[in-house]
């Protein structure tokens, strides 16, 4: 199937991470790069743990436990458990072999190595074989805004579990956020097919990247087109908080308004065949839009959807990039 | 069995936490303080590993392993299997439950608590009654100097496994590093009865704890009898590298030898019933010998080991202090 493609897929946690398994089985290694949000990386125990470099790597590397829908397969919890018994902080459920990682990453992040760096060396031990950027090697804080004051994302996230009504969201350091070069160059290549924005949540997954001033510039320069998939489907997310998020937004939790929250950074969106009538609520000034299965609870699920997003980026491709 | 008795027991790994747990069974938590090598800590793996200090934890809290001779019962090894498979630095055993120790020591001591703080809350988690110092909140570093050059005490211990030939042991920080002010003030004492040295190696167990000047001082100063119990039993350590390094030093690897290296400081001295015959070799001028069963393989053995010790220290306390 190789054409000499070259795609960048965005992507955040395990929703965005079912579709970037069908892009990876694909697309090869030379054909696809994957952008990872590091919004939600946090600083745990004197550990620097990064959840969605995590979900995306044990995704491609195919060790991702299906029970739970994040950490690893075959996984145990000795040490949360003890940590638990001397008193101390466990509402991060670390598991012993991702606490691991977490481990292994800041061991090497002290010793000097850049994030760009230590996940290109976890990725291929693990022997994933594809490109994963963070977005960048710089730290960015994703902050919730809630009616009970600002959280670090993952005590929103994961210690108050998303309970707390949502009134906005913040980056912080993204706005003196380097991107990596690689990244860059890549957006910048004539040659690039297309920027796929996985199924993730738009407001705590892709934001972050788009965040990113050298990101979003370089996004909205590039000559390829940007398609999003969405990520909510007959009104609900498949996965985490969007819908809830969206409705304490005061925005309907349907797929056209996550197209309008993109806005026209957008040249195509792809909403499931359940929200198929709202294909027409698109109009000639909106991105293209098509409905496509995009439940993905089986690898053949995950195959079929990006076969059908990767076709419908070329075809956009083909035609001329509207913006 | 109580008296009104205080005692303060030195003590290394697990040679040493085997008496302990003896003593621990006769005096009670008033009767009984233990004051711990911590030569052996290093940060390993971004973690403040603390091996004397949790031998002799996990001893009195009854959940040492007895298979390996270290570490925790029911221990189970997937994170550092997952750290060797991720290309980590692998050859310090942690096990699953053991790194929560190490991780929560990490983590207190961050946030500003000190060593001997963070050991008694630890200890208090686990459900140990005793008071267990280390013997400074500062670092000191035993190092090791082999044929092959100086060695980090786990790097010699445990990545080497004591295969280079010792010529002399450092032990960096000891001469500025300050001794607990209750060790101190316990040693001060009128009324403690007696000082219990550890079948732990003289070496790198005891040496280090008295190479703080404060505590050796102390030691001298105080008016409670010194005892030690010989590691070496019939000329071989019944664990550990004792003997070897005994005859890498070109001392024999005799009990009456260890009583040699401790010299005036001692008082009393315990060797196995195995060396009795070596009593006579104790003149008039050296501790007081007595030959006991130091072999301790099951609970009745340390309890019958700290019974025999405990009353030839009371002894000792009795008759007028020798020097």
């Amino acid at each position: 199937m190789s054409r000499g493609d070259r795609f960048l897929a965005l992507t955040g946690g395990v929703g965005g991470a079912k579709l970037a398994v069908g892009l990876a089985a694909v697309l090869g290694p030379d054909e696809l790069s994957f952008l990872v949000n590091t919004g939600d990386d946090f600083e745990h125990l004197g550990l620097h743990v990064a959840p969605d470099l995590d979900s995306l790597m044990y995704a491609l590397a195919d060790v991702s436990n299906p029970d739970t829908g994040w950490g690893r397969r075959g996984e145990t919890w000795q040490f949360i458990e003890t940590l638990r018994e001397l008193g101390g902080e466990g509402w991060f459920a670390l598991g012993d072999r991702d606490l691991a990682v977490h481990v292994q990453r800041t061991v090497r992040l002290r010793a000097g190595a850049s994030l760009s760096c230590v996940t290109r060396e976890l990725n291929a031990a693990l022997g994933t074989r594809h490109a994963i950027w963070p977005m960048s090697d710089d730290p960015v804080a994703t902050i919730v805004h809630t009616t009970h004051g600002p959280l670090a994302f993952q005590h929103y996230f994961v210690r108050e579990r998303c309970v707390p009504d949502v009134t906005g969201f913040e980056f912080a350091g993204a706005g003196t956020a380097k991107a990596p070069v690689a990244v860059l160059d890549l957006l910048a290549a004539p040659d690039l097919t297309g920027i796929i924005l996985c199924p993730s949540n738009p407001y705590v997954s892709i934001d972050p990247i788009l965040a990113v001033p050298e990101i979003r510039a370089a996004l909205r320069a590039s000559v390829a087109p940007v398609v999003a998939v969405s990520p909510i489907v007959a009104g609900l997310a498949l996965k985490g908080p969007t819908a809830k998020m969206m409705a304490e937004l005061k925005v309907p939790s349907t797929a056209p308004a996550v197209a309008a929250h993109y806005g026209d950074l957008l040249d195509g969106f792809v909403i499931d065949l359940q929200d198929a009538s709202l294909l027409e609520t698109f109009g000639d000034a909106g991105p293209a839009a098509i409905a496509a299965p995009t439940v993905m609870l089986t690898f053949d699920d995950k195959l079929r959807l990006a076969t059908i997003v990767i076709e419908f980026v070329r075809e956009l491709r083909a035609s001329v990039k509207r913006r």
